[in-house]
Order: C-alpha cells, then structure tokens, then sequence
C-alpha cells in the first residue's frame, strides 16, 4: 500500500489546471490552486499537496463551494481590511486577499486583514511567499474544523489552525515557517489512514484519551497541539484572530470538510504584510538576516545533528530534488486521480 | 534556602516606586516599573517580578541605562510606526507605545510597531492588558540575550523571546497568553539559582550539550525552546521582528543585562493593537469570545485533569488570591530588597 512513483510537476499542474476547469473553476483560478497544491507536494508538503483534489472536486460538485471567486471588501481602515470570502476556493480566496495587502502595505508599512466565509486554503506559505518578491514579510493564518482537545481536555474543539511568516533574505534562502499547531498536521494523519500507515505515538489520543499509533482511532480522537499547553494557547489565539474576529465559524461550529456536503465550512483566516523598507533600509534588513542565517547555521551542534536548519530549508531541498526526479505519490493517491480523470474524461497516465 | 514570607502588594508598589525615585527616575515612570513588577508578582511570574529590582537598578545607576524616558518617533506610516526607544527603561517604553497604538488603531483598525534601543521590557501582558479596556486586541513581543541554542545547536544564539497577546471578553475573563518561546523564562531558571533548587529535566541543557537539573549548569549552557523545532522557528521569528526590523540588535549580539554594564543591551520589540469595534459589532465578538471559553471549559477531562484553563485564568486566581494573602517572596530575594532599601535609605520591614 506504501508503494510510491514518481510524477513530474508539469503534468501535475496541467492535470490539476484541468480537473478544476472541468467543474467550472475559471482557468486563471484553476492556475493557482495547482500552483498551491503542486507546490505543496513539491515542498514535501504532500499531505496538502494534489492527494486534496478530489476532495476539493466534490465540494465544487455538490455546490457547498462556489467555483468562481467573489471576494468582496467588507470594510476598509488606514491598517486593516475586512473581506469576505463568499465561500469561494480558499486558494484563490487568499491569493487575491495577500497581493491586495502587498499593494496596501506600500502606503500602510504593515496591513492587517481577516477573511470570513471561507474554505481550505491548503498550504499557508503559498501566500506568504508572494511577500519575498516585494521584499515584505508575509503572515496568513487559518482555523479549521475542529481535530484538537484544549490542553486536558479529550474532545475536539480547536482545529490544527496553521500559520505561515516569510521573511525575505539576501543572499541566502528566505526564512519561511509554516506550521500546524498541532504536533503534526491532520492531513499527515489522513494520509496515512489512505496508505495504510501508522503513526508516531504522541501525535493524538484516541476518543477515550489514550495515546494511539492508529490513524483510524486517530481521526476518531484528537490530535495533540505542538508544545503542550504553550501550543494550545497559540492554536486558541488563531481561532478567535482568523474564526472570532474575522466573523467565520470558530471551535466546533467550523462544519468538516470531508463528511458535511451541505453547509459551507465558513472558514476564517488572517492575513498580514509588512514593508521592510519602510522599517530599514532594505539591504541592511537583507544583509542582517543573512548574517543571522549563517550564525545559526554555524552553530555547534549535538552530537548526531549533522546539520541545523532554519525554517523553510528543507522545503526548499526536496522542492529542488522534486522538480528533478518528480513528485514521489502513493499508489492510492496515484489511482485516485486517475480514476477522477477518467470520470472527468482527462487522462492521468 | 526555599523559605518564603508575604509582602502585601500595596507595601512592594510604594517601596517599589520610591526605589527608583531614588535613582532618578520621574515618579510617574516610577510608578509604571513598579506596577509592572508588582503584577508580575501578583500573578505568580515572580520571576520577573521585584526579584529584578536590584539589576534594574545596577543598570541604571551605572549609567547604563536612562533613568527618565526619551521615547522617540522615528517613522510614521498609516499602518505602522518605527520608535526608538533611546535606551530607557522597557517597561515605561512599552507602556508610551501601547498608549500610543491604542489611540492610533481607532483611525488605522490595526497598526504593528516596532522599537529599537529598549531594555529587558518584564512581562509582556503588563502592555497588552492595556488594551482590553479599550476593548482592543493587544500584541507585544520582544527580544531577548541569548539564551537558547537554535534547534540542534549547543550554544546560545537566541533569548527566550516572549510574546504575549489579549483578547477582551465579555462576562467572562479575558485572554490574555503571556509565554516565552523557551520551555521556560530564563527567569525562572535565575530564581531556581538564587533560591537554590533544582530545575526539572527538560528545561535546559549544559554547555557541553547534556540534560541538566541544576539551574548553575543550565545558566551556562542552554535552554530549550517550547514544542522543539517549531518552537525553534517561533523564538527565531520574534527575533527578526523584534530584532532585526527593529533596527535594534538581535542573536548573540544583543547585550546581556546580568554581567555587561558598559554598553547598553539594544534590545528590540514589537507592539500592535487591533481595535475589536473596526471588524465586527463589539457585543457580537465578545459573546462570542465567552462562548468560546464556555465551550471550552466545558471539554470533557482527560483523567485527573480538574479543570480545563483559558490562557491568563492561573494569572488571574493567583492575582486574587496574592491581593488578600500578600505575594509569597523567598528569604533570599526578601534580604536583598531590605539591603538595597538600607543603601538607599528606605526601609523594607
């Protein structure tokens, strides 16, 4: 069940551009959610990489996600923006809400904005990103349906409410962190359910609070926020910031993306720029965290560490070694889309 | 060693404050340090209660720090503001610029800054609980020596880099996170020290890199970050905000306030306030907010877990509790408070 292959990224692309516009998501909206979920996969990041398409499909399909972006401004203030999402694709959603900051944060130095009505945007760097080429950095956070217990607590309430910054460098890679609050992203444990896998004791607790390597009694249970109840509080801040705040759902109102096929999600996000510029001249800024770079890198370090990484490295890495030997893909994600494919009258092979 | 008496909190705010009178400082920046280490005592993190008032004042009367505040504006934009701190003390810096960003988020809906040339600021939710009467959601973070290897690392490259954000509520409490990025504040490893008691395994490592329950040995090697690696990449972030956007210095090179009073320490931080009232009708955030603590509240237990706790709700029994029955202090940092008041002419007893 764990057998892989390996795809190339342009096929993946392609394929995923056209599985989107065949439910009628417009191509410049298709674009971009391949861009995020191929990106994703590239990164390493598979558990939010294409193995989502056909989850996103079938909420497209049923109607409880509009195929076609209609985010509208709510409200708009010297710093801050509100918008609605309109329960458009959340990819898409917060593309357009992060290059409508970057434009703002160039009058405003720092921007703040929250997006109700929503849906699952999938990797949260895939926006944050976008900031490095404008020399800002980028902030985007998510809730999402509850899958984790407060610290003692054994029923789910908070979701694995992520959050991505991206801190532009000089010469060496940019600093991008994106994280889960909880110990490991959902979609982790998802994915191992499809392939058959078991999973590291203390990612989750099964439905009586037992610790589990069971994906299955997983899912049934709840995750365990990173960092015990340090986690939790930062898990918790993302909801009431990116569900309260912002006027989505939030805890367990937000409604499951992959059993509830009637409601929308209403997911809530955050989003946030800054100009650097704005704060120091820029290649002071670029050269000081390239300085920061290489003395945390430099550092000595314990034994059987070989190296130290800082946040988006390793990313980086297997997004270089992907693009060369292709996307390595389960056979069950492989089959799965082949047989959307065919459905859709597009061929995977 | 471990002895503790109860000083009333009303006896410790006038010595408090009379102390740095008598160091120069105006009274009404007095007043504001000694409420902030008076609250930090009352909420149980006397670790950067008035346990600090002798290196506060070593600080400032080897002129290594500016007895009276004078906070300057460096940079204004619609969204943001650049301050400078001109090496005066944290707490009173931090309290002008919270003032100052809770005024300019009613126009801006949010507004994020930053400070250079500051000092040790004590706890952060001292700044951000300001913003709850004004029903804002208040941020503050800030820099720190290094104390903490990046993850793999042995030696100290960042501080515990503590951040704090409130959140108004309702009838209920409000939300108020106050954390450092490390498992611990290196405070509490300072106190363990002076008080002479062990330190749990988990909380630090030594220099050569092995666990360690001695405060002395766990002082000159490392701390560990919270939630490993992601903990890692969180005090890492702070740092290039607090740090290097700032303008102030950052990593290793920010100056430690324990054993160098010749330069000043450069530390750095970050503020912002979001006025609550610019993104949904204020009533319906904050019912929101008390059933989200309710529900909360209400998870049902893992085994013997009593309660399920709200960040800043062990702050809050605390407070009460050390209002009635004084704030519990160890002989030890009892006898130097009575020294310093003996050299300075006041009396402690």
């Amino acid at each position: 069940m764990s057998e892989t292959v390996r795809v190339s990224s342009e096929k993946l692309l392609r394929f995923t551009t056209e599985v989107f516009e065949r439910v009628r998501v417009p191509t410049a909206e298709a674009i971009l959610i391949a861009e995020s979920l191929v990106e994703a996969d590239l990164t390493g990041v598979d558990s939010h990489g294409v193995s989502r398409i056909p989850i996103y499909v079938k909420r497209i399909e049923t109607g409880v996600v509009n195929p076609a972006s209609r985010l509208q401004i709510l409200q708009e203030y010297p710093g801050a923006v509100i918008f609605d999402g309109c329960n458009s694709m959340g990819i898409v959603t917060g593309t357009r809400v992060m290059e409508y900051l970057l434009q703002k944060a160039e009058t405003s130095g720092a921007v703040f904005a929250t997006v109700r009505n929503s849906n699952h945007f999938g990797i949260a760097a895939f926006f944050t990103r976008r900031a490095l080429a404008k020399d800002m950095v980028g902030f985007a956070s998510s809730n999402a349906p509850s899958t984790m217990a407060p610290w003692g607590g054994i029923r789910p309430y908070l979701g694995t409410n992520p959050f991505s910054v991206a801190v532009p460098a000089g010469k060496q890679l940019p600093i991008v962190l994106d994280m889960a609050t909880s110990v490991v992203a959902q979609g982790k444990i998802i994915l191992a359910a499809k392939e058959g896998k078991q999973i590291p004791l203390g990612w989750a607790i099964s439905k009586t609070g037992e610790p589990t390597t069971d994906p299955k009694e997983a899912l049934e249970g709840t995750v365990l926020p990173f960092g015990g109840p340090k986690g939790y509080g930062i898990a918790l801040l993302i909801d009431v910031l990116s569900g309260v705040l912002s006027g989505a759902a939030f805890g367990v109102h937000l409604n499951n993306m992959w059993n509830n096929f009637s409601d929308p999600q209403n997911v809530g996000h955050c989003f946030a720029a800054v100009d650097v510029k704005k704060f120091l001249p820029l290649e002071e800024f670029k050269a000081k965290i390239d300085q920061m770079i290489l003395e945390i890198k430099g550092n000595p370090r314990a034994k059987g560490v070989e190296e130290i990484f800082l946040p988006g490295e390793l990313e980086h890495r297997n997004r270089c070694r992907n693009l060369i030997e292709g996307i390595p893909m389960s056979k069950n994600v492989y089959e799965d889309l082949r047989q959307l494919g065919k459905r859709l009258g597009l061929a995977f092979d």
